[in-house]
């Protein structure tokens, strides 16, 4: 399953049970904002992205803090929670998703190789974290669960 | 010439001229984000994006009166170019671009129809403001310009 198939799924949901989702991106730029915002409807769920490439506009517009993020750097499962756990206040959203990795080519180190994303999840009740390895297939994206 | 040529030709021309961008996408859902941030060396340019799809992202995050927004609606030259000047104080980029439009199927009226689109672009020095109409090809998107 692609993950263009699995955000038509997401926006499924979210207009079924009427839920406001925002998405803060770093790695992955925009794109999944983008092909969450092409869907028919999604206008009705989708209040806000924010595309952070730079730890600038982390600290700037998703009020983290800069001794933190420097501590744990920008690809990390700490600074991912804090950006959607951030997020989820300023939007006002009932659900805020973030995603910060390491995109390639550049980038990688042995701790932390290209390909390794963080994904995070808040909502009111619960704060979320995943570690996944992106791979490219023909197929697009995918991803697959580290640990 | 399609989008994504565009794209790369404006990446390298920030990079020689050690020029910082940001931009706010309201019809376009984070696509030019993510085509620039996915090219080498944006990131050095590239401050930050946002996705502002609905009008209460645009007054939070954006900094537009909920008064003037009313007034000349979502989709105006009006409000394009508020986005891209509070957009240019608030990321402190050297150049702001900000893009609002009719992308469809839905939300086409007679004055307003589906395909047009407002280009924002500010610097410190000028504010500039076109209006286009989004023609989809087999290259992917392409802009013709209207007035």
């Amino acid at each position: 399953m692609g993950i263009n198939h699995q955000i038509k799924i997401i926006n499924e949901r979210l207009k079924k049970k009427k839920l406001k989702i925002s998405i803060a991106e770093s790695c992955s730029g925009g794109l999944i904002s983008y092909n969450l915002t092409k869907l028919p409807g999604s206008s009705k769920s989708f209040i806000m992205g924010v595309v952070c490439y730079s730890n600038e506009s982390k600290i700037k517009f998703l009020k983290l803090k800069k001794k933190k993020l420097l501590k744990y750097g920008a690809v990390s499962i700490e600074t991912c929670k804090q950006m959607c756990k951030n997020l989820l206040k300023i939007s006002k959203s009932n659900i805020a998703v973030s995603i910060t990795g390491i995109a390639g080519p550049g980038g990688g180190t042995v701790k932390k190789p290209v390909g390794l994303v963080y994904i995070g999840i808040a909502s009111k009740k619960k704060l979320r974290s995943i570690s996944l390895f992106i791979i490219k297939n023909y197929q697009g994206l995918t991803f697959k669960k580290r640990f």
